[in-house]
């Protein structure tokens, strides 16, 4: 295959380095760059790349494939500064987390007679940094693959074929479903959790959050310690999809109070039924992706009669304790509203 | 110390016998009681409690400690069925996730001559059941500890001896703080995770959400696989705070999505990078409880001023290429400007 080279040697680019090392491609040379030095000199002693190139023309120069793994903003300039340096037949892509400037820079800047694929490993962690890498990072976790509409079909072989090395699951998709759902999946999420963990630190309680917090906590504000050049670039270049899904979580979010506010404890009960049978299913057997089914957004007839059941024989068991905890509340609340009427 | 009786033998339960048992109280017996016949027996093969007793009554008769770890709702009716059969001077505790409800039952229910100490252990995973039991679940956990108006001091240091047997870090506290606090780092999670679960599994592009999905998803909608009778009656038991933080979290979602809609790119890069900093910095080494520091919710100094040097260089570095992508973004936007005015 010849030479390939990464560009930006952080948790993913070494990650990357590592585990196409793992996978053995006999006639590839893996070279790497990194305009951080101590990043370059970690990946290559951590075995993530066989030799450091000083330039990233260098870099490029003679390349059969090019991975891009920096933050999103930089790709631009980085298209501009090797776009004179690829030879011809060259396929490139990226790592990149919004795909649709991407894809547009590509179209504008690489040069006629190169190839490029934009790529998308669906894989992360809490850390960063090559210090983080991991050779296991990507295994059968899924690899988003949005060819150039003039990428030609060896090209899109020779980066699904990356993907598969890495261990990965390709999915194929264009720029606009890509950042629509990375919006939903992955951004919204991004954003959720560092509204969490902001609203705790910002409250005058901190102190005290901090203190009894569990596990919970500790999950849900994972993403706040994302690096904030990631971030940043991600929220700058998918601003429109991620405003669109934070305004459906935020209705999603008052669907949910509504629900707690209303006195029908058994429809809050079936929500909840309902949630944890579907998030187990998805965690056990995640659905296909099968876009020519029509009844794949249906439930199935079966779930929900053993929702129903579940939620029968279990209200049966417990209506009584139910009971006397609501008409204590209600009472609770008419106590209130006669104090209030008589002031 | 005598009998020790455990209701419940779900999770909780059943990793606090284990816990205990690793503990070796030497003197003390560990019996159990679950209604439910499987948990029960589950539990006595785990080896969490030394023997089980065949009803409520007979496990709580001649016990000086009973803990209740069942689902929220049905402590009013076991508070019911054991108070003729408490003897005197023992010592209740429970572990539910609310405590409000909890302190006004054991108030009304239990017998003068008994001792009620509220706790709530903030540990917990995705699974349910005492076949999830796990005796290091406690390890270095936070326990909030709230004992009744009328609980004795060695009532009190009883339930604390236990928590710390357990592994557990005790925190003192009243019911009122407990629940607004349990609130924003626990049960705010619990909603956030749930509406972000039901948000992505209510979308008609499900299938394709769910083959993209990576681990910033799988982790931020963990509680949705929560049991759905302790979510369901954490809900019913502290609605009002619920409702109150869920508005906050709300207002605090709307204010990052300002951000990211306005143009000022450095504004949004330094709540990030603080946003990075400081969830590090409660992972490394989280704030002290202090009361009594005035100082306490102000930022220090030193890091203001490190986030300020970091935001500064790196912005230094950055700015040309971000410069390329804004301007390209507001050319983008006059050209849709002028084609709406043509029309």
């Amino acid at each position: 295959m010849g030479k390939l080279a990464i560009i930006g040697l952080g948790l993913i680019g070494a990650s990357a380095g590592l585990a196409l090392k793992r996978a053995e491609p006999v006639d590839t040379e893996i070279i790497g760059y990194d305009k951080n030095v101590d990043n370059a000199l970690t990946a290559h002693k951590a075995g993530a790349v066989q030799r450091l190139e000083p330039t990233l023309e260098e870099a490029v120069a003679g390349a059969t494939m090019v991975i891009i793994a920096t933050p999103i903003i930089s790709i631009r300039q980085i298209f501009e500064a090797i776009a004179p340096r690829l030879q011809r037949g060259a396929v490139v892509t990226d790592t990149a987390s919004t795909k649709g400037d991407v894809m547009r820079w590509a179209h504008d800047i690489l040069p006629a007679g190169t190839h490029f694929v934009g790529g998308h490993p669906m894989a992360g962690k809490e850390q960063s940094g090559p210090q983080a890498a991991d050779a296991a990072l990507f295994d059968r976790r899924p690899y988003c693959i949005v060819p150039a509409r003039d990428a030609s079909q060896g090209a899109i072989k020779a980066v699904v074929d990356v993907a598969e090395a890495m261990g990965a699951v390709p999915f194929f998709m264009d720029a606009t479903e890509h950042d629509s759902y990375a919006a939903a999946i992955s951004h919204t999420p991004l954003v959720a959790s560092i509204a969490l963990f902001n609203l705790a630190r910002g409250s005058a309680a901190w102190p005290e959050l901090a203190g009894i917090s569990g596990p919970a906590f500790r999950d849900l504000t994972r993403l706040a310690s994302g690096h904030p050049v990631m971030s940043h670039d991600i929220l700058l270049t998918n601003r429109e999809n991620i405003l669109h899904w934070i305004e459906r979580y935020i209705a999603e979010l008052r669907r949910v109070a509504d629900m707690v506010e209303s006195d029908d404890a058994e429809a809050l009960y079936r929500v909840l039924a309902e949630t944890q049978y579907e998030r187990d299913n998805f965690i056990t057997s995640p659905p296909k992706r099968e876009p020519d089914d029509d009844k794949k957004f249906e439930l199935p007839t079966a779930s929900e009669a053993f929702i129903d059941s579940m939620v029968g024989s279990y209200w049966r068991e417990r209506s009584s304790e139910l009971n006397k905890v609501l008409e204590e509340r209600n009472r609770a609340r008419e106590r209130v509203d006669r104090l209030r009427r008589r002031d």
